[in-house]
């Protein structure tokens, strides 16, 4: 059989990682597919840079648009990445020009992804995107097609790495974010600008893509509620543990009365839950089926070697001819969702004040809470000084987010209150 | 497009399960797939037994042999279970007559998978068993596709629900193996002939599946190494927990020096591995590639609806006509391993004796161990007794099988020991 032609655009961790491991590899992948997998061209920001891969024998191309209209391959490896030129272009044109496009682009997929399946499919190419969604783990497989025969109730996973490494270490180690979040930087898993990851863009990319293979409806990033870990403090860690909860930066997707539900937040989820204990650079993705129950997807999310892994399975997948519908179903057949707004969420919510400690203060709170509905659950206050603030944490009971808002709003302009009332929700994962 | 037009033999749990969920998600199952999934015969042990899914509409063979040969069906679903016929015969059938086989089998596929992968590779048919192993958990399509682009390192996990569900009942409860078993069997989680499942037989065949896809090689279920778990005690399950580990019922495949490991038996795993928290019906698998690092899968084992799930996963394949190489690769590239022996295996071992409390007792198993060169790590020994016979639990540093099998034969047959020795191997997962 002719073998397989593929064409790299972009070098850098994921790119080279790609070339080398179809280089160690090469004789089991042929086993695998009974065809080679041949990397003709490459496109990358600096010919002469130091490489640990030899790209010698390679068609060189300056400009990676070039290349993916001119190459010749059969298949794209998008690996620059960006929501922006020149990745769009890479593979408009590449699926524009008769060629499939493989890409670990999670910006790009989240903004663009539903044209660039209208395109594909018009064009009958593939699209295969496994690496942009929880590095290594075969997700994308495992929710367009291990699951195939499940309507899917909800989605939800460990779904950044730095971030999860982060709240371990802060956990782990007792350091501040900032601490760990400057080692991160110095060890290069945290980039020096550190937005994408740590407020929670880069988890919200992913989810959009999940939730569109899991429900069958279209990619909707901007839809994604949002927030990041900055706010998160060695207190609420540590008081987290006490009442029997981890942490963690979940992202999670479910169809409710109110519409499709896609969040993303820090929230508190029991520990005994298989995701609580998917620690430091671990990803994880659980998916609920109506037949098949829960089930657990674990690896690596980020580094070269796990995305290059799925970056080859897609490659395998192409030289195979194993075709999927690129959201699952046909992107006719995917669905536009209501958005299901954060103040309509129910659940249950850690909140900790800082309070001056004198009387009237639990009183004054409680009555807040009382007006709005909202029970409590448990109240602790361990710490006292007479000096100092004094931690009051309590956990509520189930109540709708837009009353737990404006409970804290309340709460906040109290005298004795010090800061800004920090809340946590309590995530239900049943 | 036409439809796939299926015949089902067998209408026990997953049969049924399975008719139930191609009829709930019909519609759903036409999106993905473009086409419809249409049963169209049916072949069970009684025609009139009372059933809470219909039959009527569909052709009914007494024979599901002569049904393989005559119905009006693109693919056989084999679900009656066992490695004889009339399971066996309904495969060789059926593929034999031009029509796909999706079977639950693990028995017929670990004794006969060889001839039954070449027959079906000779006519170029499908032979899907994805629920065969690990139940809901798409563990096939993971090792045969999602992690082609990786040499498999090794493979290992939880695959027996029912002893894994013993063994957390015992923990949790603070049961005997007799008295969950007991349960277990009136819940219906047990056969009541629970060799099977407790003798790791089930798991032994599921893991020779496992290795076949992860190593390119033959199934090999008559060189798998097995230990079930009627021997494990409260006592165990205890002093592992004082250790910092869990017992779990494991299945373990990796290819070294000396051969193919394959190796069902309980042993004790660190309780910081995701694997030591898979509880009570849940299945898990951890695959270990060169490029991805370690991955788990995680979901519910054995049931109706897990089961169906990977029996439509299956179907969908067979109607997108998505073809991998049956175990992984094609049967002529299978290769032929050496067995790695039991007696080659290194490891840390757990071991408790039950002794009479007397003088030297301690000096006498000491000489014994350290003849064989074998370095005690650590030596408990909590309760003491002037009447009964008192339990002395050591840790030994990383041995040779052999060795401690030596020591263990000499040990027994101190005056001062009292019962037969209890060894537990601890697994090292790194």
């Amino acid at each position: 059989m002719e073998p397989l032609r593929i064409a790299i655009a972009g070098l850098g961790t994921v790119g080279s990682g790609t070339l080398k491991l179809l280089e160690k590899n090469n004789k089991l992948l042929e086993k695998r597919t009974g065809r080679r997998i041949l990397v003709t061209a490459i496109s990358a920001k600096n010919r002469t840079k130091k490489r640990d891969c030899s790209i010698d024998h390679l068609e060189w191309f300056d400009d990676p648009v070039g290349m993916a209209r001119e190459a010749n391959a059969d298949v794209i490896v998008e690996l620059i990445g960006g929501e922006r030129d020149p990745a769009k272009s890479i593979c408009e044109t590449a699926l524009g020009s008769g060629r499939h496009v493989v890409t670990a682009n999670k910006a790009l997929m989240a903004t663009h992804g539903n044209e660039l399946s209208s395109l594909a499919e018009k064009n009958t190419k593939f699209l295969n995107y496994e690496a942009a969604i929880a590095g290594g783990i075969p997700i994308v497989k495992a929710l367009r097609e291990g699951l195939s025969g499940n309507e899917i109730k909800r989605v939800y996973g460990v779904l950044n790495g730095t971030c999860n490494y982060i709240l371990t270490e802060m956990r782990q180690q007792r350091k501040t974010f900032d601490e760990v979040l400057q080692e991160a930087q110095n060890l290069g898993y945290a980039e020096a600008e550190p937005s994408m990851d740590v407020d929670g863009i880069d988890a919200g990319q992913k989810l959009s893509l999940l939730a569109s293979l899991a429900f069958g409806c279209r990619i909707n990033f901007s839809g994604v509620y949002t927030e990041g870990i900055r706010r998160i403090s060695l207190i609420d860690i540590d008081y987290a543990e006490e009442l029997g909860y981890r942490i963690k930066l979940l992202g999670s997707a479910r169809l409710t009365e109110n519409g499709l539900e896609q969040r993303v937040y820090p929230c508190m989820v029991d520990q005994s839950f298989p995701i609580a204990n998917v620690e430091g650079a671990y990803n994880a993705v659980v998916a609920i089926g109506d037949s098949v129950g829960d089930t657990v997807f674990q690896g690596l999310g980020a580094g070269s070697g796990p995305t290059a892994s799925a970056v080859v399975a897609d490659l395998v997948d192409i030289a195979l001819e194993r075709r999927a519908p690129i959201m699952g179903v046909s992107t006719n057949d995917l669905r536009s969702l209501p958005e299901a707004p954060i103040s309509t969420h129910r659940g249950a919510y850690y909140v900790r004040l800082m309070v001056s400690d004198r009387p009237g203060v639990i009183a004054d709170i409680s009555a807040v809470f009382r007006d709005e509905n909202i029970s409590i659950e448990s109240l602790i206050q361990h710490r006292r000084s007479v000096t100092e603030a004094v931690p009051v944490v309590m956990k509520m009971h189930e109540c709708l987010e837009e009353s737990m808002q404006k409970a804290l709003s309340r709460i906040h302009h109290l005298d004795s209150v010090i800061e800004t009332p920090t809340m946590v929700r309590i995530e239900d994962l049943n």
